[in-house]
């Protein structure tokens, strides 16, 4: 009963999202990740802390691009189906194998990926030819270098092949082997702490968790799993009690080994603002901000923890969610260069008009019917952010912008499909 | 010298992508993926094998969803500025906790997800009430359930959650654990077994790497790679020598414990088809077709291996690249449910003329260069579906349909993006 009540009115002052977020990518940028060595079969998804350089030509030799006969073309310059060159079989050459040395008017028998024989320069395609016993009848020109994957033509010794900073697809798993890279340095993962506070929140494990009235906590989970996908190394700090002491020690011994730190939850407890208290009188410790023209998502805090940047997400889950897409997301991208999922977006036209409070950055949930130039995106109509229902049942999102006045029935939207 | 000439002017007939599409899709409609129980904590981007209902309410009790004063309506119905409803205030409820219970022109101060305390049916916010010591005033009409989240507002018990065949979003694992799910059932991962042929290969590991004439394998750890992105669980058959009875031997050993089978290379050696010939004689075993109107990717072959489907990929990095994402990706995918990869497309327009053979899908890879309405699409010319450095160069893709006869200069086109 003793609770200032000031607090129950509501955020002091709200700060727009673009303003917020300028505020998370600047302190963020501070943030330098370290880089490790590891085995170029295993980098797939990761990014590079180094330019890469090849040590080798690719193909290391000049080797057959199609099945055929190697010769020297000088002598089948003006072969043609009237007046065939002729050459003497001595030999045969498959994929990788082999050095054969090849005089005049002698041609080898060789098949796509073969080395080409010392003294060859062309390869007559077999469709050209006609084998006649150890003779070959070449029936069309046939020009220098023709069938011929040049020594260096894919990768040159001593070309950058990829730059710092470049994400590795698993194509360039292949070209990585394929200049004979073992390891390659990459930059490590973020460490990204993770903390639920609540002293109604349990575990799932816990027995509790089957009880009707106990809260299990279900916001950080889903955020872990989220950070998991985008290539973070997760550090678990579990759930603490609303307890100012508990909260700071947990975040004091996360906030060694993590390069950023979330809260979840504490941000507005029965009137009171625990995490973004507990910064207060902490060395290397400041809120930047607390309360974001965001609906919903409002409760999100920003500021440092002994240096680090901590996200103070609110408990909701669809807050969390918005808070989570609009920063966390953003912030990891920056610093890592590890792409943000890119959602895919339709066009429809809104089955209602929707109100919205001016200043705000609204995230509406809809869901969608119809087709193609017909498709209605129907606004999902729930009292909190509570529900994570709004978010499973949704197709997709629909940011409204500060700027507009609510949206007329029939307007245009951009919708942010939910689907993967 | 003594190999068979014929199999030298190429394939018998060529099958059409669509073609052999549908039998690698029909063939593959019979392999039937089990099912596991896994902790739902760990579920994200599994796939549901039964259908999910709640056996709770969500919330599982009437719960404030603002910070303010949990009444009975019917005592505020009609307040307002100039005629506040007055109450005692007889206690405190914070998020989750103590369950109260409220007399008349009594009530409760609470916070946001605070138990509705018995004999309450909705919550004054803050911003309309004047506290005053013990009593609190309020200024506006409340109606029954005002800003109350009633008892299974967000899932109902009883509700379908989720149906069978559902991919498991981030989100949806928060859902999860909101019902209280420790454990779900989920389809299990596709187990794809790959093995890679020919007697020049070398792994990257092996010391014969690093002389300028082996040939490192980089095809394998490619595939392996995208198969892991696409949820599946990869067994690695390493590389065989090119002799029929030890790819029979190792195919054998690994169609065991596999649902689907790959192998590269082999399609097309020294003028022999090591691999589907390897299938002629094996009970349960036959080629269903091999050869497909492609290109790059035409050696691509499909069959059964004691009655597994086997997708025989060329050893080429980019005819097997063009293999895996137009066969092998769709197959995984209608088996197991789980997404294809959508890539971005853009439209752009050809800076030169391309010529195609008729009657062959081409996909051709370009770069990009301007943007919006004046992007420009470059053909990369390159001899052969060796070249990886053609995939790595090029920001996108052009898939050129069977009966375009080329594409001409300024024609527009749809280029898939390669940036993910």
């Amino acid at each position: 009963m003793g609770m200032p009540l000031a607090r129950m009115k509501g955020f002091r002052r709200l700060t727009k999202v673009a303003d917020a977020l300028e505020i998370v990518l600047k302190e963020s940028s501070k943030v330098r990740v370290g880089g490790e060595v590891i085995s170029a079969e295993n980098a797939f998804g990761r990014v590079l802390a180094e330019d890469v350089v090849s040590q080798y030509d690719v193909p290391p030799y000049d080797r057959a691009a199609v099945d055929g006969y190697a010769i020297r073309s000088e002598e089948a310059l003006s072969a043609s189906q009237s007046n065939p060159a002729i050459f003497r079989v001595v030999g045969t050459v498959g994929a990788g194998g082999g050095q054969w040395k090849v005089g005049s008017n002698e041609a080898v028998e060789i098949y796509t990926g073969g080395v080409m024989p010392e003294g060859t320069d062309a390869v007559a395609m077999a469709e050209d030819c006609e084998r006649k016993g150890d003779e070959v009848l070449v029936l069309r020109a046939v020009p220098k270098y023709a069938n011929v994957s040049r020594k260096g033509e894919d990768i040159k010794r001593g070309e950058v092949v990829f730059r710092k900073g470049h994400l590795l697809k698993a194509w360039d798993i292949g070209v990585l082997l394929s200049i004979r890279m073992r390891e390659v340095a990459v930059r490590s993962r973020l460490k990204v702490a993770i903390l639920s506070t609540g002293s109604e929140l349990v575990e799932i494990s816990d027995p509790k968790a089957l009880d009707g009235w106990s809260v299990v906590d279900s916001t950080r989970p889903m955020i872990k799993a989220l950070l998991a996908q985008a290539g973070c190394e997760v550090v678990d700090g579990g759930i603490v009690q609303d307890s100012l002491e508990e909260i700071r020690d947990r975040l004091t011994k996360l906030a060694e080994g993590a390069d950023l730190l979330i809260t979840i939850g504490g941000t507005s407890v029965g009137g009171r603002d625990l995490v973004p208290e507990a910064l207060e009188g902490v060395q290397g410790s400041r809120l930047l901000f607390h309360g974001i023209a965001a609906k919903p998502g409002k409760p999100l805090g920003f500021g440092l923890y002994i240096g680090k940047p901590l996200f103070m997400l609110p408990g909701y889950p669809v807050s969390a969610l918005v808070g989570y897409e609009s920063f966390i997301e953003l912030t990891i991208s920056s610093i890592t260069g590890f792409p943000r999922r890119e959602r895919r977006r339709v066009k429809a036209r809104l089955s209602r008009r929707v109100p919205t409070s001016p200043g705000i950055r609204h995230f509406l949930r809809v869901t969608l019917e119809g087709e193609g130039d017909g498709l209605m995106a129907k606004p999902i109509a729930l009292t909190g952010s509570g529900l994570l229902s709004s978010v499973t049942k949704a197709d997709g999102m629909v940011i409204i912008a500060e700027d507009k006045e609510g949206l007329e029935e029939g307007e245009e939207v951009e919708v942010e499909l939910l689907g993967d």
